[in-house]
């Protein structure tokens, strides 16, 4: 059954490192593939291989004695996946999906012709390009690929920007009037089985775009919670998805929802499913891409998700920070063992799951204090 | 801090899987030793040794490089931890407290000594000595060392049973009546800090010593509960324990509680902790071990723990019943992906943790429906 089945991940970070906290509980083996030595899921397989997920013959020879492939990150070869498929592969989410999604222009472009709300946007192949486009200022400026946790995004306010502007293939996003940001995972299997999680809403950090926290369940009008699940699926319909995805979604002042960015695999909008859901993201997406039935997405706690970023409060004084957080009943840390210091760095996150909501915020601030 | 931390688990089984399971939320480096290569935590760690943990040579040297040993079996070399300990590794819990419970008579007389009750038994060298013990019959033989779900445990009805005896050393217990059996799971850290998760029923088959099924809260007087839990602590105490105990309790039918026996590791009477639990055993352990403050262990859902064993009827037809089973909300399937099939083996585990006792029980009976 299960144990003979060898299943693989592009990408070693700490998404694959949760997926592989969830292949245990159905005694998978887990090969995985990331250019760093020392990924965090490195040391939790047995079947570690150091290249390039970007690379033809590493993505190839990687996946020639395996069943199932599937990706922690976007940055994998498709050429590879392609051909791995022909070869009869199960390689989810599909190689296509994943050419879609990967290049931000690309995938905006296919949101819009399956007549899908999204930010308005034009391409940019490089920073003089962006003199033509002097008249879109202010925007946003969004690298088509490779961007991750705030890489790759950076806000044009005047020409003046366009002087320290990405020089690499963009696109540039009109600035909408932002009300709230949220999340929407949705899981698909082959036979076209759909289950979404409830909206989350997520708080940025303002300068740096990278995800400060985020609430489930969102506090949202029900109709608009319906208008977000119904948008998510959709889009898995619209991309066949055998997987999970995340479906970023702005909703605008004037109460319209936008689709901002997919992920076609497991997203920090969904940390909060492994303690506050009765199925987690992790779990889901093993079910999906094995076959297996689709669990219950249904949220069993109110949750308060943070990220921890390496900052240099927190690298003087680590262990007692550490220790402190530990203490707090509910508050489930998930460190990810990342070697050396670098400021900016994601290294962990915790998510808070309680009794109620109050006492959810209440810790929140706690922890903040602790972090900060 | 942690990342550079080595820890080693002796012992390479589900309960060492699970415990993978949550080091992966701490970022931890594991590494695992057991003498059979295909052992469930082989393929969830890049550290495997295959070797005996019952081999003093085979111990030190897995020890040597590693800054905390823990142990997932009491059938460990007690000598090499011991001498390990004296260069300076952290071995918990500590060997001398595995050399008390390793042996099944010495761990009586302990907690003897300790004014702790128990069931009353005597040592027995060999299956010819029992002959001298007609008059202690019928009573409950045990092998002293090395028995495990069931293994080395036989009931002696009459002197016509001793023909097919262990000949080996053992205790032959006194049949006590049994009202309830139950367990608590204790944790102690260095510092003497002491936390308690509530007691659960355990339900075993009658036949053949196995964990059936297991319900948390167990549904005992208040006062009951408090003494069971007090005995736990006092057993914990007296151990000096560093790391978690499960300790297996009989309620008379004079509502009498006796210890039963003791195990110095995560234990399947904790599995629903996993789920029910703000705190799972396995986390438990590794702040216990590693000095971090203990977890709060407050059940937080009402849990039913299924053992799933192999039986001809699961062999037949186990895809099948494997997606039945994923298919209930609620219930949350650990399978331990063991290579190859013999009778009987544990395989798997369920827990159904859910808003009610009586949606707990309900999908139990349906569980059992699909199992058998």
């Amino acid at each position: 059954m299960l144990e003979n089945l060898k299943i693989g991940i592009l990408g070693g970070g700490q998404l694959g490192g949760m997926l592989i906290r969830h292949a245990i509980d159905l005694g998978l083996s887990i090969s995985v593939m990331d250019k760093d030595a020392n990924a965090p899921c490195a040391r939790y397989t047995s079947s570690f291989t150091c290249a390039d997920p970007k690379s033809y013959e590493a993505v190839l020879a990687f996946g020639k004695d395996l069943d199932v492939i599937t990706i922690e990150m976007e940055a994998v070869n498709i050429d590879a996946l392609l051909e791995l498929e022909k070869q009869g592969k199960k390689v989810f989410p599909t190689p296509d999906s994943i050419r879609v999604i990967q290049d931000k222009y690309t995938q905006k472009q296919f949101l819009l012709s399956h007549n899908i709300p999204v930010v308005p946007g034009v391409a940019v192949d490089s920073r003089n390009d962006l003199h033509k486009l002097e008249n879109k200022l202010p925007g946003c400026l969004k690298k088509r690929r490779d961007g991750y946790d705030g890489y790759g995004v950076m806000m044009l306010k005047t020409t003046a920007d366009i002087a320290t502007a990405f020089d690499a293939p963009s696109v540039l996003e009109e600035l909408v009037d932002i009300k709230h940001e949220i999340a929407v995972i949705v899981a698909r299997n082959e036979q076209g089985d759909v289950r979404c999680y409830d909206p989350v809403m997520m708080v940025f950090s303002e300068e740096k775009f990278v995800l400060e926290s985020q609430v489930a369940p969102a506090q949202l009008p029900q109709g608009m919670q319906e208008e977000a699940v119904a948008l998510a699926e959709r889009v898995a319909d619209a991309l066949k998805l055998v997987g999970i995805l995340a479906v970023e979604m702005f909703i605008t002042k004037d109460n319209k929802i936008l689709v901002n960015e997919l992920a076609p695999r497991p997203h920090n909008s969904g940390h909060h499913t492994i303690e506050a859901s009765i199925t987690s993201q992790y779990e889901q997406l093993l079910r999906a891409i094995l076959g297996l039935p689709l669990g219950d997405t249904a949220l069993r706690l109110p949750s308060l998700m943070l990220n921890i970023l390496e900052t240099e409060a927190l690298s003087e004084n680590r262990a007692e920070k550490f220790r402190s957080l530990l203490a707090i009943s509910g508050a489930h840390v998930h460190w990810y063992g990342k070697k050396g210091i670098r400021l900016g760095r994601k290294v962990g996150h915790i998510t808070i799951a309680d009794s109620t909501m109050e006492s959810v915020v209440a810790k929140a601030a706690t922890i903040r204090k602790i972090l900060n």
